[in-house]
């Protein structure tokens, strides 16, 4: 078994069974099976283990890959589990199970929950982190919100996802600038918050953005991988030791907004990018402006945190409806290994750094 | 109105208007507009042009973002169009209206029909391609296979999707091998058969595996943007001049299998995919595996085609469900400037060489 990939796939269909057989064929062959020579039905079949059918839901099917069919990429393994059958509706990936071997070849988290406590100078409570938005601002602008909040205590500063280069506030310019900001608001309080840049820029650019955030002294960097591939989480990991490595789910609700298809959001925001190198992952928080329920919220922080292999435990990370009056909700629900994002609730009164001291009280 | 980026999405909501502003703003600011400096919101706040109901349909409602927004960057542009409205349900990009500024910074094809049809030297008719599979063959049998079928006439042999770097035929094994089977088909035929390997490795692996592809000889590469990230397609054109680019569509399902989510199934793979870069974008066809309608391949076909800005045009790949019994309603609807996507049909019967023949003469 050691070295067999289990995927479980929601079925809704007529017929179950004749559908997990389709999906476990086109997850590995994508030919009919008649076709195939025996070596290559032997290694890389996909093959179906079994079929629980279910009043009123979909039908239950673990399908079992060969684990050296993945051969050794990480792009290859998001194939075989959710690759061509993400274009068939009725399909839903819900669960997954790797055999050890695999999870030791796989990226997975650097720094993970205790290394990130470790870098933010936490090592108990929730952590706060905070988006610079909006796109628009200068990055004088941008740089003196960085400093109002880190001077306020939050522990992350990261960038909003929709900075890029724009010509008002352009990469080079504005990265020393937040990086100098958060480090004067650091000596003014004693404090350690980080600064997370965005990489958000072409393929071609990705790895001299990454490098320029780190020599910049930025502290780690914030990556899109439904925008740059998932692969990207281990790359910016590979060229910023020591680096936290923040997971934004920009493009990648596709996966989960369907009940029937895609992706179940525990395996995508927890387990996928956990597994792909992410320490944080964040991902939309019910009661904000998303479509998550708490459930499927809670069972993201879950994914993110249990024992998975020797991967160490990641940072759940809702974004959206934190508030000093959530707070005592929210860290009740998701409990002090998480990162809470909030972004409006920062500026509104127009005093960001008394806002993040409040914030920063209230949730310990 | 130059700069200005308009993008139409179907909204599906009780009141639409607000629903729209909401996705304006969420797609630019992320922060209520009271909260941002005046300065932010002259240059890149989104805003809702109209709002177009329709009974017993989604609403329309264009929203145009100031273009200069998007910063130069090609993955803040698909941010722009649908970042985080990605996780809303109700939302669905179903237009794009693009400034000729912006066309002419993203990279666009770089051969397009034209240059494809140059390559393989088919002026005229339709083109046709398989996919070598499945996997778990050694390299010999799929070498094996490629000949058979570049001598018996097919057009484009490219990789299977799940191909990566298995034991059984690791990718630089693999591809000196089959450049070779297919040079000598190509020898013995005084035809012109193209071979694209797909590059399917990890992130830090891609440009090695490009550049390995054409020194060998191949004649572009195959790349899964919805795995590797979409600027993964204009960075393969980059490393490969001359390649054929050809785009897979595996993990990209998500965004086209709910009809009041995600994308259009003719902006992701007809624009979004032709403006980043792909020569040939494979879809699911009509009548296949998959869950698309003869409508949307046929809007997929128009958008890959029809004028925009100086970009060419490129060839519609639809996958799945092509034959010889087949193929003159497929002609008849899709036109001579498409590539058909043969896989199994070709091996039925035991022949591929003599089928991949019947099948080219079919469609003359």
């Amino acid at each position: 078994m050691s070295s067999v990939i289990t995927a479980v796939y929601e079925i809704t269909a007529e017929d179950p069974l004749a559908r997990a057989t389709d999906v476990a064929v086109e997850q590995s062959h994508e030919l009919p099976t008649e076709l195939a020579p025996q070596n290559a039905i032997d290694l890389s079949l996909g093959v179906v283990r079994s079929i629980e059918r279910r009043a009123g839901r979909p039908a239950r099917a673990p399908v079992a890959d060969p684990g050296a069919r993945a051969g050794g990429a990480r792009g290859p393994r998001r194939v075989v589990l959710l690759g061509n059958v993400s274009l068939q509706d009725g399909v839903r990936l819900v669960d997954l199970d790797l055999p050890a071997s695999l999870l030791a070849a796989l990226p997975g988290p650097r720094l993970g929950v205790a290394g990130v406590r470790e870098l933010v100078g936490e090592p108990q409570h929730a952590l706060l982190a905070t988006a610079l938005k909006p796109v628009g601002m200068s990055s004088e602008q941008i740089a003196e919100l960085a400093f109002q909040i880190a001077a306020g205590g939050l522990h992350i500063v990261k960038e909003d996802q929709g900075l890029a280069n724009q010509p008002w506030a352009p990469f080079l310019e504005r990265v020393p600038r937040i990086v100098e900001a958060v480090r004067r608001a650091n000596e003014e309080t004693g404090g350690r918050s980080v600064y997370l840049p965005v990489v958000n820029g072409p393929a071609a650019g990705f790895d001299e953005q990454v490098r320029f955030a780190r020599e910049q002294g930025a502290d780690g960097v914030m990556v899109l991988p439904g925008v740059a591939g998932f692969g990207s989480l281990a790359r910016a990991a590979e060229l910023f030791p020591g680096g936290m490595i923040l997971s934004h789910p920009s493009f990648l609700g596709g996966f989960t907004a369907s009940a029937t298809h895609g992706v179940a959001p525990d395996v995508l925001f927890g387990t996928l990018l956990r597994l792909a190198g992410a320490d944080a992952s964040i991902f939309p928080g019910w009661g904000g402006r998303f479509s998550l329920t708490r459930e499927q919220c809670l069972e993201i922080a879950d994914a993110a945190r249990r024992p998975l292999g020797g991967l160490a435990p990641i940072l759940p990370t809702p974004g959206g409806g934190m508030s000093i009056e959530r707070a005592p909700e929210l860290l009740e629900a998701f409990g002090p290994d998480t990162v809470f994002l909030i972004g409006a609730g920062l500026q509104r009164g127009g005093d960001p750094r008394r806002a993040s001291e409040r914030l920063v009280a209230a949730t310990r």
